[in-house]
């Protein structure tokens, strides 16, 4: 039996390479020409599709979708089609199916409904055979490779990544990438290996050892960061985490924080890092102790989780990392074994 | 100064009697006419936007729509709009603010861009002197009255009583709610005040006096209810609780749940209350310590919060009520003043 926790850690330790191996021209032309056909169908709204870990990334498309498409974008609660036999008329609309498996079959209920009713409809999933690559009109293979631990992140980051391409390629309008936007994306494998060989993240799981709950936020491109980070550390560590946007935060929960309870704030170098000034002044009064996500030490945190600057549009593909690194730690020093947690198996099928 | 929680104590009693008031000849009317104007209007896709336990409002009027109208519906992040200076084409949308003060600035920022490209503009609030109704083409207005607490509890269920007549007016086309609509609707007063009048939420709140996390869950039209009970919880007995949509819940979150992490599932008479056994199931392989609210008795489960069978659709409109008293007496079993949570005001702005 391999050592607990060496599956996750391999997967981690492989995600520069999956978003090198994404901006090959082979993945890239593919993801291209889905880009084209869905600039050419002109939808007016986009409808996500997922769950746990993926919808994270389809909550981190529908940022992208409305801020730079200018299109509305939400994400579906399956369960409206799949138990309470909603039949929405999707004739306008483009829906997008976010699974690293494929294999939910409520996700493919969906898309089969959604493309009956006359939608545009998309998969974006690790697994181009799938029943949801199947169900779907158009198809974007994550090209993640198999990914050996149940808690999913390298299929997490090759989704995100996959879906900034698609959704820049749709702005672009022949679905190609601009030549500044590939530069850009292309300086990414190496700066997530450099995010990677920063070993705060796993000095720091000492700190929250003994931890009862802990509390994540973040706003905009990174809400989704400060999601998925939370799940995380549910699945591997069994830590019961509170994920908000910084600004629901205010809205009710911030009562809750106190000394005693951990905060991971994302706090990067854009709009959204900005925004968390408020929420972080508010954490302050209520003395949480706050460590911070981002590229440089914020007033009153504990410590930095240190994150190159970048685009605000790609921190999420580099914050979420060390958050990675902090949950497999964590569940290392608390006895568990990330790479099967417990109650969990890899394709979960809900109806 | 007045006993600790005698205001959040009033708010929670005054609830059967908005009920009542909202179904009255003038507010029935008035939402009669906003809803004629929408089904004449012929929205193509539906967006709400709200925060905090408007929020959750909000998510109960999105299933609806999805179910009841066949309308596609989903949630927007202000901060799309507000911090990143989305603009995204709105103009074959109804856009729905849901907000108790009407006072939060990105809602009405939401409204405004949203009508100036073309939508059609809503707001639901208890305040209709308030900007966000000023904003908006149409306003409904809520009639809670003075809400003495911070933590929402009558406003929150008068949202979901006028999203509700607004949502079955448009459906019948002429903005009127059919008489057996209204008169299943007529019997909600007194079914709200039965299940008020039942002591065992405040009774089971002992029982969580040293709880240090809890968990919520329910599906369809109860997961809105599960989310708003986690509010609750944590906005007035600081207690972190984490709600889950039944399926979310197996897709990770249920590693962490064990005898030490108490649940509370939404289990009604309905589709998604059925939907919610095989949860349970799995609840129960794990040994979680469940207790159930709905109408009967669920195998496996601690206890039960009663409340009555009505149709699906309805019960959102009790479930919430025991839950409502459960968060009020364990903030007096700690020794917290639920009125006045630390660091929360009645009106959030953010932007």
């Amino acid at each position: 039996m391999a050592q607990r926790g060496t599956g996750m850690a391999a997967d981690i330790a492989e995600q520069p390479e999956v978003y090198a191996t994404l901006l090959e021209p082979a993945h890239a032309g593919a993801i291209a020409q889905v880009a084209k056909v869905i600039a050419e169908r002109r939808p007016q709204h986009v409808v996500f599709t997922a769950r746990g870990t993926s919808d994270h990334a389809a909550l981190y498309a529908a940022y992208l979708t409305e801020i730079r498409l200018g299109l509305p974008a939400g994400l579906a609660s399956p369960s409206a089609i799949t138990v309470f036999g909603a039949r929405p008329d999707l004739s306008h609309a483009l829906v997008i199916g976010v699974s690293q498996s494929g294999g939910s079959p409520d996700l493919a209920e969906v898309l089969r409904v959604a493309r009956e009713s006359g939608a545009l409809t998309l998969a974006v999933t690790n697994n181009p055979e799938s029943v949801l690559a199947q169900t779907a009109e158009l198809s974007v293979d994550v090209a993640a490779g198999h990914e050996r631990a149940v808690a999913a992140t390298k299929t997490y980051t090759a989704e995100l990544m996959a879906l900034l391409m698609l959704i820049e390629g749709v702005r672009a309008g022949d679905g190609v990438l601009p030549a500044d936007e590939h530069a850009a994306l292309a300086k990414l494998p190496e700066l997530a290996t450099r995010t990677l060989a920063d070993s705060t993240a796993s000095e720091l799981a000492a700190r929250y050892r003994f931890a009862a709950r802990m509390v994540t936020t973040g706003r905009g491109y990174a809400y989704p960061s400060a999601r998925e980070a939370a799940l995380k550390l549910m699945e591997t560590s069994y830590l019961p985490a509170l994920a908000f946007s910084g600004a629901d935060l205010l809205h009710g929960p911030l009562a809750m924080t106190d000394p005693d309870v951990p905060v991971l704030a994302m706090v990067g170098a854009g709009l959204g890092g900005q925004a968390m000034r408020e929420v972080l002044a508010r954490l302050d009064e209520r003395r949480a102790d706050v460590v911070a996500v981002g590229p440089e030490a914020v007033p009153g945190a504990k410590a930095l989780l240190n994150v190159p600057a970048v685009d605000e549009r790609y921190a999420p593909l580099l914050e979420i990392l060390p958050l990675q690194q902090l949950a497999l730690s964590l569940a290392l020093a608390r006895g568990e074994d990330p790479d099967a947690p417990r109650g969990l198996k890899k394709v979960t099928a809900t109806l």
